[in-house]
């Protein structure tokens, strides 16, 4: 009997996620069928989109849900022979009994890491590829703004802009995080608990800004919002100061800030960009190419 | 000596406007030098953006703001004929002296009255025109909300709505406009002051709005918001619940439903699409002539 390992929703999450909501068990797996695949986890991912996922669609006893990298231990499918490394939705679980249909393409790897799979090969690259490209449209010496610089997609954001040939701002949470995005090329940093994101833009973007990416929400948007160009655009990737909140914020409406600025708001999930993947994932890894060069 | 007569601004607003705020003056006009006209007011014209205008650019003794039809009458330049009707932006004043620059294109008007020129075939008409088909991009079937329905601009918007094939939902404030509105073709018309919006977009469009353009803002574009079909797209146009506010309203902040729903929200000011005006123009007399029929 193959044994498995998964982490299960034992609460629901109630403001912050504590370590109690989770409970680590253990199962036992049945046989292979015919066309099935018995697959061990490489790398698991958590991101921030789970936690508003699970509110609106987790119940006690799920298993907590995620991507993995994973490889074939066992299998009765001639087209995944033991070895084959898959991307699947398994969740956070050591091992999955999957069928075909379930094991999404990989992204082409090269000689980097699988984890990257999961990464600035993934849906995380994806997001930052798609969400700021296609939204925000930058535009050579155009200043950016970027909440949530140092995440998994805001550090990518800024890097892609950088290439774009645009001027970058980024903001992260403490001094670590922003030596780390100045030495990928943003132009200024700042650590939004040290400083007025309001005097931030007023000296590093004295003029306004063009484009805003935007991880955070809260009231950290409505001052960029005010710090916007006429014709701005803003692409509403996530709202991460607002997950763990149990209580609505309430603030200025920004409304008439979009009206007389003649702005773009756009909010998206990645999936929207499906079928265009391979174009992103093409990109990204000539990108990585020219960089580790 | 010829005289105009001018309604110039006595006190900046403050709230509602009120009669004192303007006062109506009496001037001298000089002789015409070359090149110049003396235009009569034929029609003035009374916008909601002006309360804005005047709030960030206005300053007591300018003469009102907005554009007029006027007819020449006194003329030192050969292209303008006495006689000729011009569009020019010369605020309420009766008589002016103009000179060829300042006077603007009329569009095509055939057998419509000449204050159509400030009407559906002026500014309103090219707001509406252009604001709801290159913003919203409305296409058949689906289903459109209208704030301040009955205005110049929105009682345009329903009407292009439904030559698209849309499902139009009006909201306006008194029974009599409300009438009216129906008689115009929207497929239900709520008075907002009698109604929950909520409960009005439950019942009216219980699948939810795909299209929304917004003339008010406030809660009730809020409300609407929570009413979006994922990829809806929202058209901020005016404001008017918020021009006369003295306090800026403080509401939950639209951002996460923007991102969730990956709605387009964006702003805009007519003369964005200036250069595209006689585009805008031909399609509404066109329209007119079919209605007309």
């Amino acid at each position: 009997m193959v044994k498995a390992k998964s982490w299960k929703i034992a609460k629901l999450f109630d403001g912050v996620p504590k370590d109690e909501d989770l409970q680590l068990v253990e199962e036992d797996l049945p046989g292979l069928k015919d066309g099935e695949m018995l697959i061990e986890a490489v790398y698991l991912t958590v991101d921030p989109y789970m936690r508003v996922m699970l509110e609106t669609n987790g119940k006690v006893g799920d298993t907590m849900m995620g991507e993995q990298i994973s490889k074939v231990i066992e299998s009765k499918n001639k087209d995944y022979p033991v070895g084959t490394i898959v991307r699947t939705h398994s969740g956070w679980r050591s091992r999955t009994i999957v069928s075909a249909d379930a094991c999404r393409r990989m992204p082409e790897l090269g000689d980097l890491s699988l984890s990257t799979a999961l990464g600035v090969m993934g849906m995380p690259g994806m997001t930052a590829f798609f969400g700021f490209l296609e939204i925000c449209s930058p535009k050579e010496g155009e200043v950016v703004v970027v909440s949530g610089a140092a995440g998994a997609v805001g550090s990518l954001v800024g890097q892609i802009a950088k290439i774009k040939g645009c001027k970058v701002i980024g903001f992260a949470g403490d001094e670590e995080k922003c030596k780390w995005i100045k030495s990928l090329g943003f132009d200024c940093v700042y650590n939004y608990k040290k400083v007025k994101i309001d005097d931030a833009l007023k000296e590093a973007a004295p003029e306004g800004v063009d484009c805003y990416f935007d991880n955070v929400g809260g009231e950290f948007t409505l001052s960029v919002l005010k710090n916007m160009k006429l014709f701005g655009r803003m692409s509403i990737c996530g709202q991460i100061s607002q997950y763990n909140a149990t209580e609505k914020l309430k603030a200025e409406l920004p409304f008439p800030m979009i009206l007389f600025k003649q702005l773009l708001v756009q909010g998206f999930i990645v999936m929207r960009w499906y079928n265009r993947w391979a174009e992103g994932e093409k990109q990204m890894s000539q990108w990585i190419r020219e960089v580790n060069k």
